[in-house]
């Protein structure tokens, strides 16, 4: 007899992190409701492979809500701020203290709100989201301490946390560097030419290869003794890890 | 010498205890920045009334943000539900211990997410939200510990937050009975006539009378000895307090 598997939604960008973290629910045998966001317009390409992921892994439903964010603006994703860019590595994009700009002000908040309350809706009581060490350096909403705060939050939130269910947040990459995940998701058969991390792609969806997360998913790939699938715009990014 | 006043993002619906909330925050001489939201079809008319209110308490801005929570669903405000109506009072709707239908999951959770985003935006410390005691009995996001989570959480999600400030959410209707909140406010001279809030209004925008929320209104004025100055359908609701 089948047993019924447990509902989770995933949060889905349609990049590395958040396809390896669906890839993951996907295999501890969870039903998986995926959720992504529209925001500002640089998602385009991201959006179109997150779509992609959620019928190759089996989703069960991927719902795209349009949100606000562009109309509260604050990030360099979601406002006419340039995406920074360099041709060295990483760190000097994000320094240890510095916040960057593509932070986009409360988006994880809104992104896990979102999550809670469709997980409601579906008796969910299981949130994947892919945040992780890399991250956490320069983005507050990222870090261990915020997580359990928002699962404090959904238990007070919610009908399911009043009848004394726990909604678990799922943070599986949370402890990892880029090239672990990477290999994480290779060994789930995770096809990474077919995910989006870049902050600045052309019309065809290439990769600028210069920006902050071209940088930290090449730095990635180059540690773990591999060579990005992804397509990167002429001027490639490869070179400059 | 004029002082610089304080900024704070007030959550308006439009109804009766946000216009209430508004009004409070004015008097407290903060510069408001008015957040509403759009979610469903049935809250059109009371977006009406929260621009018209946004303008007349001279609101520095004035957001409106789509939300998809009708994709989401569960409740009978985004959904196909059907809302509730008695010609009894409105502890018939809502007892102790049940959560009625016309809540909707994550609500205040996603709104309050927003608000704390545009604050961030804005350098503001202060958010006003105007849940109140009517509201916790049923709704779990109305509960003074749930405000305490949330502030909490904006203190680790927050760039203000890491950098040693703390976000403030004012909720001065917490521990007010409707009619307390109807008093308040025709104590700073709201104009009640131009706040909304049935769940089922007809085209016009008149209220229904019958809904639970229609009964809580109806109730409040009553008790205060007064007359509600909205419009009613021409069954009326004032009979049925």
């Amino acid at each position: 007899m089948e047993e019924k598997k447990r509902r989770a939604v995933v949060l889905l960008s349609g990049g590395l992190d958040s396809t390896t973290v669906l890839a993951i629910a996907g295999k501890d045998n969870f039903a998986c409701y995926c959720l992504s966001f529209s925001y500002g317009q640089r998602q385009v390409v991201e959006l179109a492979r997150a779509k992609e992921n959620a019928a190759r892994y089996g989703a069960c439903d991927h719902l795209v809500l349009e949100l606000g964010l562009d109309k509260i603006g604050g990030s360099a994703l979601t406002s006419d701020l340039a995406v920074p860019k360099s041709d060295g590595i990483a760190a000097s994009l994000t320094s240890e203290n510095d916040i960057p700009v593509t932070y986009v002000p409360g988006r994880n908040t809104i992104f896990l709100s979102y999550a809670m309350a469709w997980a409601e809706v579906l008796g969910a009581l299981d949130i994947f989201i892919g945040v992780n060490a890399m991250d956490y350096s320069g983005y507050p909403d990222c870090r261990p301490d915020y997580l359990a705060a928002f699962t404090n939050l959904a238990r007070l939130a919610t009908k399911v946390g009043v009848e004394g269910g726990e909604l678990v947040i799922h943070a599986p990459l949370l402890a990892l560097s880029k090239k672990e995940i990477i290999q994480k998701g290779m060994e789930l058969g995770v096809d990474y030419s077919r995910t989006h991390s870049c902050y600045d792609p052309d019309e065809s969806g290439a990769a600028c290869g210069r920006c902050e997360a071209c940088h930290l998913r090449l730095k990635g790939f180059a540690q773990a003794g591999l060579s990005d699938p992804a397509v990167y715009k002429d001027d490639g990014g490869q070179r400059h890890v």
